[in-house]
């Protein structure tokens, strides 16, 4: 269980299959985002339908609501949302730091009060794993603070807490079908991030994750600590880069050597009507599509573009109709997905590093970031 | 086309064929509401797994957004939503009386301000016959006044008008592709009834239409109307029970010999967290189903009660996730489906009278009406 073989190199971009307990990943690989064990408007068929292979969801929100150990009781959480294939959730670091109200951090853990209704409760790495552990899925995640990349010496206390707590994560582990991975942080400082990359990656885990990245970093800043990281980290580990990204990030990611990425953004963007087209990301809402009788992409092979026009999107967006959050999800992160078949199959035949201007001019009118809100 | 095969016969009930340009109609057949060109929150791929065969939406909503001009130039109704099986459109006159704001109604049409923007518009049997002639649908109306049940000399006048309007509406018609059914008025007068039933069935048209019932009737004046119009209808054509229903009026309407019904009840509840269930309608927000691993139904066919928990949709109510309005909308259409199918097969074996006590019983705790809002 978690070998993980690389099948094909490219520079620093590769191919390669993480075996897990619900199936093989083939990387790299895009996760979309179920927050609340549902990718948001979207049934386990939608996925399926649109290829993907490993979904996300969030410790945060599901031990506070519908609570870890009811997942737990209700069979963990692939049964309970209904998708078999590989799963992996975070820490819950992020969105107490993002998203809890009052939150009191000391060396043992965080004190916070839940977004949802005020109520106290209390996240340490024992408590992390435990929680992820109840939830069981195939990947979890050590617990991280994710730092202000501008207040540095908060940088260098939260990266060194975050080492402490990946100790701490790993020692709490009691299941042993389970990856746990560490986390490396060190905000935009890179020596701090070349030294998270040599503590995380010398510490027993079948992947390594990359985190607080995508937080309000420039491009340039989060393209050096990759190129300062990943040098550091083991060739043989799938590494993960958390909360990224943009079309344009999956492209400069994969050259830089990531395997695994997830985004809340093509969902996201579809429920406010955005949708990833060959022109650039699309408005949809925009009276210019009232009578677009094409597709949102005639070239892509989604359920949405095989069946309903730009017109008829628009008049469900002007009609407030839901289903069109539903078909626009279902577009955009099949044109990810799609995105990362063609990085796979060009890293296959040793063509990938030769595209990348091309793939990044192809995408660089949907390449605008947003921020990563949780 | 528009031919009408009966298939079996149970004292009123009937089974039966009915041609359509988009296909047979297997009756008597429940038509999911498609209000805005989308039967809310679901695709076509999901009406096909339940096994829709008709679909009905409403010509005020198109005509309004996105216009029915835009539906034509679009290829028509079906093409736009992707719905290729037969469809249905209302004319438009329900919710002229219902929805709209400020209307003034006379002896040739209705003018009203639309209930999104407050513009002003006027429908006409003529202009009615237009609106559905540009959207396409297999089987339209003629255009009709629904009046208020209670107010009898206007009854009476409402029902001439709808008498006239309906001779006006087969003469405004070009196409010959679509089916226009008369509709028979009179709200809980039963001379009335007779009346409009003797006129509407001297019409030449390929199927008939129960108006103004589930509007707020009793039942037992609903099931009266029926007695008295049945049996002066045609044998050889199809009868259309507008807007009703739950459960219990499907089992009552087929016994008097109904062919077609549609109604927003399950997709209404669905979106409401109320669930069809053997032990009676479900509200699944409640904090019982919190850890209730059964399906909605464990005798259900349906990818929801295949799929899902009670406690996962509890979940996934509670934490505001859209995708449950899906699932429960999948499940509460199939369950008619289902009971659709069921009283199909008894009709066909002979039994279908003899079961009646039995479905009742079985619907029993499904059966509470609610209000057609329209």
């Amino acid at each position: 269980m978690f070998d993980f073989e690389i099948t094909a190199k490219n520079n620093h971009a590769r191919t390669g299959i993480f075996s897990t307990p619900h199936g093989n990943l083939i990387t790299p690989v895009f996760a979309p985002v179920g927050t609340q064990a549902t990718v948001k408007t979207l049934t386990p068929e939608h996925l399926k339908e649109i290829n993907a292979s490993l979904v996300l969801s969030n410790t945060y929100h599901l031990y506070l609501r519908p609570g870890d150990e009811l997942v737990r009781d209700m069979g963990g959480l692939h049964k309970f949302m209904g998708w078999h294939r590989p799963m992996l959730t975070d820490s819950g670091g992020f969105q107490v730091f993002s998203l809890a109200q009052t939150r009191k951090i000391d060396d043992d853990g965080v004190t916070f009060k839940s977004h949802i209704d005020g109520s106290t409760h209390r996240f340490t790495p024992e408590k992390s794993i435990a929680i992820q552990e109840n939830l069981g899925a195939d990947i979890i995640m050590a617990f991280d603070e994710c730092s202000d990349p501008n207040d540095h010496a908060y940088t260098r206390l939260a990266m060194e807490r975050t080492h402490r707590w990946a100790e701490r994560s790993l020692q709490a582990r009691t299941r042993s079908d389970q990856a746990l991975f560490g986390i490396v942080q060190g905000g935009v400082d890179m020596d701090l991030r070349a030294e998270s990359a040599r503590f995380i990656a010398s510490l027993d885990t079948p992947g390594i994750a990359i985190g607080g990245l995508s937080v309000g970093e420039t491009k340039q800043e989060m393209h050096e600590a990759l190129d300062v990281v990943i040098p550091l980290l083991p060739e043989d580990k799938p590494r993960y880069l958390m909360g990224v990204g943009t079309p344009e990030d999956l492209i400069d990611g994969v050259a830089r050597g990531i395997d695994i990425f997830d985004c809340v953004l093509p969902t996201r963007l579809a429920r406010h009507h955005s949708a990833f087209a060959p022109e650039g990301r699309l408005n949809l809402m925009n009276a210019s599509f009232a009578r677009d009788q094409n597709p949102i992409d005639a070239g892509c092979d989604c359920y949405t573009c095989r069946t309903f026009t730009r017109a008829y999107l628009r008049h469900l967006i002007v009609a407030k109709e839901l289903l069109a959050g539903t078909l626009i999800s279902i577009h955009n992160l099949r044109a990810l997905m799609r995105l990362m078949e063609q990085i796979r199959h060009l890293i296959g035949n040793g063509t990938f590093e030769a595209h990348i201007p091309e793939l990044l001019s192809l995408w660089s009118n949907n390449a605008k970031r947003i921020k990563h809100e949780g």
